[in-house]
């Protein structure tokens, strides 16, 4: 209740699977959504699923407003900045308390349930800060990648693409090299029309190329990395697209080049190979659209929206020490573009007033877990805050693979940190259930 | 920030004094305003002035938007549902994190200060929530009579009534029994318009009485006898009203009468005497008006509206163990004269969701002090909850007495109260510094 004059309700979709609950109060976890339809969260947090049973633990998905079916004005929803200003993060925790409590009012064996908030990237986010603001709702949470610490200030704007860098690096000879020589590449041969036509149709791009796209050109093949960076999982896998196995290694197959005697032709057609990899994998795709990156699950607008209000997150190249092109972390371009879009600007120090910051050290039963690989990382807790609240690496691991289901390939480093967060889980139910003195 | 379409800023008043602070990272005692003029709470919160010094302590006293002189919109702020929609206490409780973010940022040698929140009534609940919800803000919260639990379904709603009855009781032979007896002696009397006309003459009211005043004239000697409970300090003060020392027992030597001898008449001379010791101490007051019982400082429409919302207090009252007619708690009146007073209709569990209700022991370094004499304990964390949320009660105080300045004629209870307090003060500011780990 942010807002007395505008009482209204929304439905919100959740769903609940309570096949190996033990009804006599066993426990709830409970995830908390991000920004996309919940229903492919719900499919890719498979640990959930995994841990159930020995946990005797009902499982639910609550999906976050704005995204998915739960539109809080039907269509119009994203309509304008008046419909849209009731997408804020504090509005989804609080969403989130209310569903638990109803849950636990209405559901026979639930009243002394104890429930545990998961969530992956933002939907990690906010199963921390729910732990963080509301802790009589849940006595613990489990933060996979979730990069609290990326907002301005907290963590340098550069380590998110230096992450990504790095896993390109490791995974195929010259690979990083070859990539960070591309856009110069892409400026000589696009300098010419013959050279835009040419590139259009080694990319099999569905729209050809305009001077004018060349920039969105970039940015879709940076995202592209990016994405690879953070679905680097060790098996075949279809979370942001369909990909093989450690992606990343069969991307750099294609750019194995010398450096020093490939030519520009030669390293276009390696990237065009590349990006193929992750575009194409199924080979069902008859050309290349460079509008979108990944699934359509993501609500993008409602993301972008919030990234223009509370979530603001600079990151930044130096085509250094990452590579891409050098780009600054520009507030005010920022500020412009959000304002144009959306009606509104982005408060830079938001996040760090509302949830803390770098100071947590005084709240407790929070799990941080982060892959080495996964770019989200640069923002993530890696490190313990105090004895209950505590960080979990996995060094091989990409974005939040430990709330995938197990899998014959998992390195074993993930097996081990799925261990430690039952065991956590196990605690924080235990302290709970202690806690609950009778009468 | 709960809104980013109406992204407006408004001034808000904040009182500061830095006369004993150590410069050198000194703490701040921070007061969260609550419903009124923050210069009468800086005046009336005298303790902290006392222990200014002994701390190096700056103080801040900080105002509640819609009250004193920070209104968002003016003189508009209370024109409609529309401008009244941003008063709620989440919103408060975010302007006091971003004004102590801001006093640290700015004020040189404030940086690494120690926060601590100081509150009374509402304003104790503000700063025990504080603490709850921006732990990384503020290191500890001293909540002054502060009834976190005075929501529905957590504590009796009778309790309240109780309270102040034992008071009565207290203070004087028979003085709760004809208290009792005189709703009805007012029944008699204003049967007839003599009647009606003897009582108006009787209390010298401002306004003469008509039969349809009778509910109002009752409501108002029932917040007379409220805030006499509630402000039965040991001292002359002035804080809702100029009044003598113990003020109850004045009020009682009016209220001595043998129940069994005494006339209608005789006991409403009794009930008027005794109302004058609470509107007419000074004796500069002419006649008495029953549209108000308290001092100008405090925001009654905008506590009404917080009421209608989100601070939905029930009381009530059975004749038997409190001294006033039975009212039953009716949500469903109240509900409605919210809805046709500000067009809001309230929300009964919110409290309870957003601040935790009864379950607040995640949370830490928090002091709830109470006076046994306070009506307002009935919802006051009058146990410990553990090692670090701790209660104080003061048995011979009325609503917080521990906040007002050192006077010769306090209680030992409250001296120890508060020498208790500085030195739970104490332990968090070393805790804080300790967590401070250079680079």
């Amino acid at each position: 209740m942010f807002s007395s004059s505008d009482d209204g309700t929304f439905k919100q979709r959740y769903l609940v699977n309570n096949e190996h609950w033990d009804q006599k109060g066993g426990p709830i976890l409970f995830y908390t959504g991000n920004e996309g339809d919940i229903t492919w969260f719900c499919n890719n947090t498979g640990f959930m699923w995994d841990v159930a049973e020995e946990l005797g633990a009902m499982l639910v998905f609550a999906e976050h407003r704005y995204y998915g079916e739960s539109l809080p004005f039907g269509q119009d929803s994203y309509s304008d900045a008046k419909h849209l200003n009731y997408l804020t993060s504090e509005q989804a925790l609080a969403d989130f308390s209310v569903l638990i409590r109803e849950l636990k009012r209405t559901v026979l064996g639930a009243q002394k349930s104890p429930v545990i908030a998961i969530g992956g990237s933002y939907g990690g986010m906010l199963s921390a800060w729910l732990r963080m603001k509301y802790p009589n709702v849940v006595v613990g949470a489990l933060a996979a990648s979730a990069p609290i610490w990326q907002f301005p200030d907290m963590v340098p704007c550069g380590d998110f693409y230096k992450i990504v860098t790095q896993d390109f690096a490791r995974s195929g000879l010259n690979c990083d090299v070859n990539i960070r020589r591309s856009w110069k590449a892409i400026d000589n041969i696009t300098a010419t029309d013959d050279g835009l036509q040419w590139l259009s149709g080694e990319f099999s791009l569905c729209s050809p190329l305009k001077k004018t796209d060349l920039d969105g050109f970039k940015a879709w093949l940076q995202e592209t990395w990016v994405n690879l960076a953070m679905v680097d999982y060790p098996y075949e896998a279809n979370f942001l697209q369909p990909l093989p196995r450690w992606p990343i290694q069969v991307v750099c197959k294609h750019l194995g080049f010398d450096p020093s005697v490939v030519s520009d032709y030669q390293l276009l057609g390696g990237i065009s190979e590349a990006a193929r990899v992750y575009y194409n994998y199924t080979g069902n795709c008859p050309c290349l659209n460079t509008s979108s990156t990944a699934t359509g699950n993501l609500g993008f607008i409602g993301w972008y929206y919030q990234a223009c209000t509370e979530m603001v997150m600079p990151l930044c190249t130096d085509g250094i020490q990452d590579m891409f092109e050098p780009q600054d972390w520009n507030f005010q371009a920022f500020s412009d573009e959000c304002h144009s879009l959306f009606g509104v600007r982005p408060r830079a120090d938001w996040a760090d007033t509302v949830y803390g910051g770098l100071d947590i050290a005084s709240h407790s039963n929070i799990i941080f877990s982060n892959g080495g690989l996964d770019p989200w990382s640069s923002g993530g807790v890696t490190r313990n805050i105090s004895d209950s609240v505590v960080a979990i690496v996995i060094p091989d691991g990409a974005h939040h693979l430990d709330l995938r289901y197990n899998n014959e390939y998992d390195p074993h480093t993930v097996l081990s940190a799925r261990v430690l967060e039952v065991k956590y889980f196990k605690l924080w139910i235990t302290q709970a259930r202690k806690l609950q003195i009778p009468g």
